[in-house]
């Protein structure tokens, strides 16, 4: 049997609910590899190992009691350090929030305590969830980039610190970190996961995502997290069902992809451009090579155009007001952001609706768009968290992506993309299982 | 018995189901009032006497054969000449349109024509309904300007052209033109009338508007216009209610005023500011002087901003393409646009909903906001269209407007503004029932 840290969280919850081992012992079991691991990985923002083993005991307590349980009891998950706790400090990664306690938990985090989940600790974030590296490194190699900006959470799930976590994404920041580490990532539907607490940096991008061991992980993690939040106005306003009882379902027998080099493709290296490529080859007649009509060639400057907007309307006080508390890297990109014309934007989020028409039309002849996650394996050194431009697209669309960790390049991870419409998680993780049992046998 | 182009559309409509006198009789009154005054006046561009009075017989052929009426059978309607007409150009007040001839009729013109309304032309429209004056003058002095954008659209209905007209305000082109020609307007919540086929210069700001002889009128048809319209994401997503049926209701039998100077105050006219002040007085203890909190302070600048970006999107490329069939006017006030930064539009949209708050806390206390329609009465000259500052505060917000024609200043007509809370044109219009009562007696 593997160590309890190394299970998933549908077996962890199983093993709990039958009595072979208790949340403590589960918690004891991360918090070892954790304090194994740590100096490492830097996967963590803050973590209070008391705090969470009390938590834990709770939780056995709760059990022992006959309490009702949510779906998560006694399982620890790691956030992102830009999303809210009430016991913990929230410091989106920025000299400006040093030693930052907000007053309430974000809607997700509360959501989750509700489920029963153990918050086990922060995890870090690049500074303010953009692009400045974080001190995160990639368990696989520890001289590469875990990616990024969800860098800890995506670092921490693979070095099997905890079975779960929350990130975020505005442009590759859920699944990126999990091409990267080797894990499996989703980032649904805009606003499918309540973002109440969490920093904003651009409203119409800004996503949560989930990470975890398995599809049905992240099934699991997403319907305890998957609520409406009436005031936010891109909460996602169509129905939510059950993704775990979805993904019990029978799919789709021999589901049909789309394959999408994107307009990022060039940007790509020549071993993750083989690898996917060969994926799709071993589809067959099941995956056609598919290019989505114009505006599409041009989505990664309308993505642009949104963030830029929306950046300098969330950081342009940051950059007035505090400058000398931004990096270098930070104070330049939003100096770039600053100006961009209103046109530009109200442009970009026009065509939004246009390209997803298109998508939603592809969709209808395929299961899934399967694609790149990242230009490549994660970079070597610690001066980028690498490349969005295999993610920004789908972000910009606000559609759901899953990585599937099944992909080795120069002895790295790299993840297999797949790509719904909106909505549609449901859809996406039958094919996405079909494709994970294809891929590993 | 006042002549029939002098009736107000209700007691038209009445007098055509009793037979007092049918539609075709009707229309030739409207129609001679034209040919005697439209050389003076200038209200329409576009009109066919033959064709409008074919279909005023065809009208009164439907009502001999039995036909189900609609409840504007029979009734003239002037539409502004930047909404389609499948039947009769459509040139929006360019050069850049001249000859133009929509396939397809605007939402709002079909549903006219589905409530039995006779089309009679297309009135005349500021240059792209912007604020280069156009060619109509006021009927109350011939030395003064209509307004505009709307100019024949009021101009026509005061000089007994026609007795409905409908309109289009991104400014204040509905209310100041109703002011200015001293005929009742109402611009209702935003997209509460459909705007498909209607030009968009703003599509956070354009609002279809109309032009009666009374409260009944403007509640008559706006009825038959407000329908949703699902492609539009800003059609107005709450309920509808007939406005006749809610204006038969009784009202409040001493209702409250909020008196809000706006920050346009200092602009307005000592013959306009002592009229409103005065009507204020008169209300005595029922109408108090409220002033909104901050950002309100701001609210022409942040209704600028929405302008400037979304115009320099619809417009921009007349710039970039045909600059030499703009106006100097346009062509100066789009290069002031074009380069707006998102951040101050993304700020204008947020800021939006904050003071839109602090509105619907004051009309918990009070049954309507009582202000200035216009700066003053019409200015003499052609220069300028006036000052749409007391107008533009609400078109931002998008809540409803409603003018009465109780205020006379230097022998011109100035009207009384009421507004309302989004979707509540019934109590606006209640509300606004006691006050022409009130100001007629």
């Amino acid at each position: 049997m593997a160590r309890l840290n190394e299970l998933t969280a549908t077996e962890a919850v199983a093993g709990m609910a039958r009595g072979d081992f208790s949340a403590a012992d589960l918690m004891q079991a991360c918090l070892d590899r954790v304090a194994e691991r740590e100096d490492d990985v830097r996967a963590w923002a803050y973590i209070d190992p008391e705090r969470a083993m009390a938590e834990a005991r709770a939780a056995d307590a709760a059990r022992e009691r006959g309490e009702t349980l949510g779906p998560l009891h006694g399982l620890p998950v790691g956030i992102k350090d830009i999303i809210d706790t009430a016991d913990m400090p929230t410091e989106n990664g920025s000299a400006l929030f040093e030693g930052r306690r907000p007053n309430a938990d974000a809607t997700s985090v509360a959501a989750l305590r509700a489920a029963g989940a153990v918050i086990m600790g922060k995890t870090v974030t690049t500074e303010l969830a953009n692009t400045n590296p974080s001190k995160t490194r990639n368990p696989h190699n520890l001289e590469h980039t875990p990616g990024g900006s969800s860098a800890g959470s995506g670092a921490g799930v693979a070095d099997f610190h905890m079975p779960l976590a929350v990130g975020t994404q505005t442009g590759g920041s859920v699944i990126r970190p999990a091409s990267f580490n080797g894990v499996y990532g989703l980032k649904p539907t805009l606003g499918l996961i309540p973002r109440g607490g969490a920093l904003l940096q651009s409203h119409t991008l800004d996503t949560l995502g989930v990470y975890g061991r398995s599809l049905e992980d992240l099934a699991l993690i997403t319907d305890s997290l998957s609520i409406p939040e009436p005031q936010d106005p891109h909460s996602y306003d169509g129905g939510r069902g059950s993704l775990l009882a979805a993904l019990e379902q029978p799919g789709p027998s021999r589901p049909r992809f789309a394959f999408v080099e994107t307009p990022a493709w060039d940007r790509a290296d020549a071993g993750a451009q083989a690898a996917i490529t060969d994926v799709a080859r071993r589809l067959g007649d099941a995956c056609i090579k598919e290019t989505p009509p114009s505006p599409f060639d041009r989505i990664l400057d309308l993505h642009g155009a949104i963030f830029a907007g929306e950046n300098a309307h969330y950081y342009g006080g940051f950059l007035r007001d505090r400058p000398e508390l931004l990096s270098d890297k930070i104070r330049a990109r939003l100096k770039d952001s600053y100006d961009i014309p209103a046109r530009d934007y109200i442009e970009a989020l026009n065509e939004r609706e246009v390209i997803n028409d298109a998508i939603e039309g592809l969709l209808t002849r395929y299961d899934a768009i399967l694609c790149l996650p990242a230009t490549g394996p994660a970079p070597r050194g610690f001066e980028t968290t690498g490349d969005a431009d295999f993610n920004s697209p789908w972000t910009y669309l606000g559609v759901p992506c899953v990585s599937l960790p099944r992909l080795t390049v120069d002895g790295m991870p790299l993840g297999v993309q797949l790509v719904g419409g909106r909505g549609a998680e449901g859809r996406l993780l039958r094919t996405a299982r079909w494709l994970d049992g294809f891929l590993a046998s």
